[in-house]
């Protein structure tokens, strides 16, 4: 039995569910799961359906819907399987250990094929766990240069996605361009926003009681792609700038986590400045 | 423009959405939104869509639905307006409270045609808002006279749903059989759980660090029908039996209302114990 | 039995607890819970005790204790009991309505003395619940003379606290300073922070999966004061802007409500821009 | 500048706080962190405070609070320290792997000195971070024999406390005993409870929408000790029995490691059956 996951956006109109599941019957396949969401505003179609046959032509599939569909429509015919990963790093450890650990125990859905620091310091955690590690640091550098060092390692290995675990640069719209819904981050986040420096360190200063962690694609702006998962945990004055940075470390790891889990599923489409996640 | 919730669930097999999905466009109908879901264990398929058009005839539209499903299938298509509601409660005020303010405001879905208590101590509550209240004492009545007094009363308002907001007395089988799915409960939850009396009294000795609320379907047991929504509060050693109660009231008024906000948009449907739930 | 609260903070030395707690011996009083917390970045001591005793001088107690403190050690030595306050709304009832139930029940810690607003659309819900309601129009007025009517308003209840119940108008500084750390504000909290108008609907169009509310005191801007208390609840794609305003609602009302628990039982000091809380 | 930290627990009594301060203050010693408890009902008095100073004489320190406590007075007085620990497994990796990481960068605030294991799964594991590894199989053994054969090994390391992650059997009352309040345990936690075995599996056929965790000592029943730290994760219909344990696991591994870092710090008290934590 096979099963595929079947992604597919376009204009709205009367008849697309009837339309796209008529070419699904007629291929003799099952669906599974299904969900559909139409942004009103836009006037826009969004629908994940996983479907299962004994034997499934994906071309002639693909091509069947392409014919009933609107010529603007996004038709995505995924098998099931693992997504291939690179990952970018600095020097904090605590997103790269958690995914490594993951990954050992096939418990994230992806193999990491490489991680690329620009520093060296989390070399010797990486290669514990048997991934390659690429030191490209940024020294002497431009921000160009540095960018397609790391791009033409990235591209060797050809990854579905590049996850920027705690990765402290900010990639130029050249790199992200390569990449377009394909490059996942994490930071922290607070009530209210701190901008500027040692934002944990003006969280401690207002007193913060919340502190979250964000989860989102990177278009363009580092912080500012559309949003996959988020959470927070309780702090209090008694929790110096550090301590609540420790806290801001766990949520980071398991929204990280949460959101690359929902991504290598292919749950997540990116609609405008924004997800449709079908969980 | 009408729109209407259509909800249907049968057994699972090829094509069901297609079936449907055809027999809603040829009635010249949009699906704004639509989930379905299969139970795979059960092989029992569930359906959700809100469909709108300009002229919505629905005694035809089920019966030829009807012609294209399962003869098992249930199918219901509501007009989407307002529930109707009786609640029946103790001495505590809380969920009371809450849901009489939302209803004035606009903020529940639903109409109060009465509250029913079997002491008077809420009576003066529900007539500050102008909603009709009955005292049934279960003084000197066997459990079956008791509620089939209330039946009575309920009976004459016909109302959609019974909610039970912190009632503390246990429905007889013959009451519960009159109101499949439709009668909704709240109480407070504890990790682990507390069997026996004062509940709130053992969680404090065993220092419990959360306490939690379940809003959940009536169908037997009283705390143990098809759950809704369910949500916790933090407390800690500092704070009494009593503070723990006074938290839990906190978190059952908020979760009672969001069960009810989901059962009262008929995004909620019961599979055998427990809830699919189309958010 | 008599209780009181006795409030401490000054700059730190050695010595301190016991010269206190000295004193409290000597007056021959129990302390029946006790905490403190020291700043150490800026080297200052935060006390609370509960003290009890059968029989307390309040004036020889804290004339005896100034005599052991640092000259400009403030404290304060409170009875227990319940606060009084006046509310300032706007036109949303959900942080009005629920503080009048708690009020009414006894879970509040406080008496309303009376509801001030710029429209009289809460009269009715304040009248039903017997406290008076004062419409104050903006009007045709300036900021100051706005502010001027309500402050002579408040001043004639003489209130313990200013609490801004979903006030949507900003404090001139004047008004803000003759409540040093007694107006107790609610609003809503993104992650990331939204600037400008409407931010619920920036939040919507950035797809963010919780929106939070805080709790502060205000001391100058209007959202920038001490935070008391903060929490989150979490929303999806499927949610308009509308419904998330309202998840953000049930949030915005609990919040409020614990903030204003915490500061009626005297557990929080200011300390800059932050507060210690006490728990 | 040494930093001790003092714990007392003994009945309370008139004056405490007064005769433990001014035997610190004698010692010219300063107070950097202070708190007090009372169990009201037991009238047991709890105290936590982090002294310091250029110069520290613990024993003659110890020796003059005694004299001035009443005779049943536990005193420690215990030098800021990384604790020693022992972690005992069965075959589930994360909550090792997350401990294992945290050691690795200082973030847990213990060293580990040995794990031991019923099966030899996780031995890959804990010799990748260099720690050694004994398996300790339970094949054709009496639960006192195993349980025998596993306190050998521990002793020869000689921990502060014994940390089971995950660890499936339970011990014998007789192994229990010779560790109080030095066990401590991680277990997932469902509101409802669900007994016997299984446990994810009736959860997911009751439909629940919150998994949570306990972390607690072990000092008699497997599950049943002073709770630590407790969480909660949300889950929905979706989500398969194998989706909620995995869930379950990402809040097993939190709790725990908050719940060792307030243990490591010795900010938890056990006064009968449930913890007194100084956060």
């Amino acid at each position: 039995m096979l099963v595929y996951t079947l992604l597919i956006h376009c204009p709205d109109r009367k008849g697309l569910i009837y339309n796209i599941t008529q070419v699904v019957f007629q291929h003799d396949l099952n669906i599974i799961s299904n969900g559909e969401f139409v942004d009103k505003e836009n006037n826009y179609f969004f629908m994940r359906a996983e479907i299962s046959g004994e034997d499934i032509a994906p071309a002639q599939l693909e091509a069947d819907l392409r014919n009933t569909l609107p010529p603007e429509a996004k038709i995505s015919l995924l098998p099931q399987q693992k997504k291939k990963i690179v990952i970018l790093v600095t020097k904090e450890h605590h997103c790269l250990g958690d995914l490594l650990l993951r990954e050992q125990y096939n418990d994230l859905n992806a193999s990491i094929l490489a991680v690329i620091g620009n520093y060296n310091t989390l070399q010797p955690l990486a290669e514990k766990f048997g991934v390659p590690f690429h030191e490209v640091s940024h020294d002497a550098k431009t921000r160009e240069e540095h960018d397609q060092e790391i791009q033409a390692i990235i591209q060797q290995y050809d990854p579905d996605y590049v996850v920027l675990a705690k990765y402290m640069r900010v990639l130029n719209p050249g790199f992200v361009e390569q990449f377009p819904n394909r490059i996942i981050n994490i930071h922290h986040s607070f009530l209210p926003a701190f901008i500027g420096a040692n934002p944990y360190r003006q969280a401690y200063e207002r007193g913060v009681k919340i502190i979250g962690a964000t989860a989102h694609f990177v278009n363009s702006d580092l912080d500012e792609g559309p949003i996959i998962a988020q959470n927070v945990i309780q702090v209090n004055h008694t929790q110096s700038a550090r301590d609540m940075a420790q806290a801001g470390r766990d949520v980071e790891k398991i929204v990280l986590a949460q959101a690359l889990k929902l991504v290598f599923a292919d749950k997540v489409f990116v609609n405008r400045n924004k997800t449709i996640i079908f969980y």
